[in-house]
């Protein structure tokens, strides 16, 4: 056989027979449906225009849980790189037989704008500013699962949120599901909407019942706003041992990470018995792998 | 057992009986054969010195298809880095296991030249101008099923022809499998080769039953060759809704990706009935499935 | 079902019940404690924070050959670069579920003193110029299979000794092997403490049953010292065929790679039988497949 053991660097070695013996088999491939068979399992597409750690890798996993391939677009060698729009990337990945797409991009592109023209299911893994909406399941379940309920849970998210698309999901998600939600930082980093929001963290604090600590979210301010801020930030909503101390015995602490350690929240504070960060991570892939299941019909 | 569950940092917990250990248990998988055995499936090294989204997933999802694990190289953190050549990159991981390499890089290096000390198969997956193969299996296997014949098909090829690897590939196997292939583009990007060349798109489209849109390769231009004549390009050479109107019912227009929208053809052109681009990323998939799977030999 | 084939972009075409019923499936995983189950597969963190071919590539075959799932970490578009912690890198990804790390670092970090907070299985994969004990488990493994025993063996370790964390974990193992280890190389590349050191490389390899060549780590040395004495080290301690002509026909050639030719070791010397490099390579598959397998309670 013309193909067997051999290299292939061009046409020199073959003949008419032997190129037709290869479409003919390729064309098997085609005829027997393979991209809808079990001979090949589906595949998810994970484009990460941003950083990730926790998000692509528990994305990774639980397609791996599924039974699913994962393929890891490498953004940085891509034909992104030779001016290539996401859109066609997409498009040209649907067409390879992707069954799902996982997308992250640091800005507000409009995934539902992009949504609407790509015709297998998007999932969205954080969009600039505008949301993160698996870290919303994640945490809203890390909730039930300590609360034993959602509703009338009193959820404080403190610090930057005006800058943070994990508190503009759960924000949504948490309002469906019957709780309240209140901010509470300093004024430069809350944003311009009607949602309660206390002086103080103690006042906060004595209010809420679950705690959602947030990083700030340098790559994404329009100039060196925390700089300026930092010290007081870290007196006035640093969540530590003597502030938790004389908070509810039964609360949760939630932190969507990755935490600057001593800077929103204290190395001693992440142990606390309430501090559930760990717990949220872990969801984060059961969370997926539910997620990626129903949406590719096999759950 | 000192190795269960324990930390391997250093030797500092271990005695010799452990590691004679280790190397009984290594020796075992050595001595049945474990790299030609079922135990271990076959496994193919990805090293892409190059952009790129199609070849490279196709080539990934292939092998999943067939049942081979990819090992996608990872050329910026490798030891290339460290002034490692390609070929002892190739030897290692040959040395490794590994049962086929998929490469491509952006300079004419001469894999031909390379591939004569390598033992195990090296597929062409894109070599500066000199060619890509692949692509152009996949182009006249998607002309086959549109056109069902290739034999007697007359092929245009449009635009950057000169510093197309893509185009090179094409000339070779349209030309073995009995097609004629002409060109037809602004003259600094036209090849000096003896193919009939058109002067104008319009006679060009008048006698081609197939229609080839290629990208300018700027990454590959000595200067700012196009930026002279973009403007000149765009009215002269673009496929677009206007001069499809006019063209053959039953003609196919190709083009290998990735392309630019309203450059070398316009977005309405591309819903064109006619034109086959998303089934060529689809048959890339079959056809490198196919070609892989004959080259191993499990086909 | 209001997940199926929809995409997933915020949560406005769903209710609560469809969140509920999402819950309902990630609490059923949790349930049957899917991590220690068999429904999920093994898996392996590979964190490389410093360049590397062999040892990641071998670590990712072996993950696959013992059917465990490779998480390849990549750092350049991870958390990291937000400022997180490695140490809170690996708690987030033991909480993930991985189930055991393998990490490389260019300094060092001291992955002991990591280590004490973390609870899955660290294996060091090359650490600063303190340790590279997998490369020494190879090594010494390929001694045994070449020279049938390690006891007694004298080993000399030529070239940059000092900044070699290979030639430092070679050390430690082959002493407790009952091995006899000793150097030679330029002063200014010899590390100060009581090993047998060869002025010559000639009166070295009269004394050596195994010689282990070196490449020097210039990424790690504090300045320019190595172009300084470059030519004097080609001509005196290069590994080349005039050299290996005069040498013991049962002796054994190693180096770790990845390898300068015609510095450390010359084209020819590398098709000396007695260089078992390729071995080597090979072998790492092996042990690292075995200690992988030890580690984790599969062998």
């Amino acid at each position: 056989m013309s193909f067997f053991n051999r290299h292939f660097l061009d046409f020199s070695h073959l003949n008419k027979d032997d190129i037709f013996f290869l479409f003919d088999k390729a064309d098997a491939f085609s005829n027997c449906k393979v991209f809808e068979s079990q001979e090949s399992k589906k595949s998810v597409g994970l484009l990460f225009l941003e950083n990730s750690t926790r998000t692509i890798c528990s994305f990774e996993l639980a397609s791996h849980d599924c039974g699913y391939t994962p393929l890891k677009f490498d953004v940085e060698s891509s034909s992104l790189k030779k001016g290539e729009s996401i859109l066609d990337t997409l498009l040209t990945l649907k067409a390879m037989g992707l069954n799902a797409f996982v997308i992250r991009h640091g800005l507000d592109i409009s995934l539902k704008e992009l949504s609407k023209n790509v015709s297998i299911p998007m999932i969205n893994a954080g969009e600039g500013v505008s949301g993160h909406p698996t870290q919303a399941l994640l945490d809203a379940f890390t909730i039930l699962k300590n609360r034993k309920q959602i509703a009338s849970e009193r959820v404080l998210i403190i610090g930057d949120v005006k800058y943070s698309r994990v508190a503009q999901s759960n924000l949504e998600l948490l309002t469906m599901l019957g709780a309240d939600v209140a901010y509470c930082g300093p004024e430069e980093l809350l944003p311009e909407n009607k949602q309660v929001r206390f002086k103080t963290l103690k006042e906060g604090m004595e209010w809420a019942s679950v705690l959602m600590a947030l990083r700030p979210q340098l790559e994404r301010h329009t100039g060196p706003i925390f700089e300026r801020i930092k010290k007081d930030f870290v007196k006035n909503y640093s969540l530590n041992a003597e502030r938790l101390s004389h908070w509810k015995s039964d609360g949760v602490i939630l932190h969507p990470g990755p935490f600057i350690r001593e800077q929103e929240i204290t190395s001693e504070a992440l142990l606390d018995s309430r501090c559930k960060i760990w717990e949220q991570v872990h969801n984060g892939r059961l969370i997926r792998r539910a997620l990626l299941g129903l949406i590719l019909g096999d759950l």
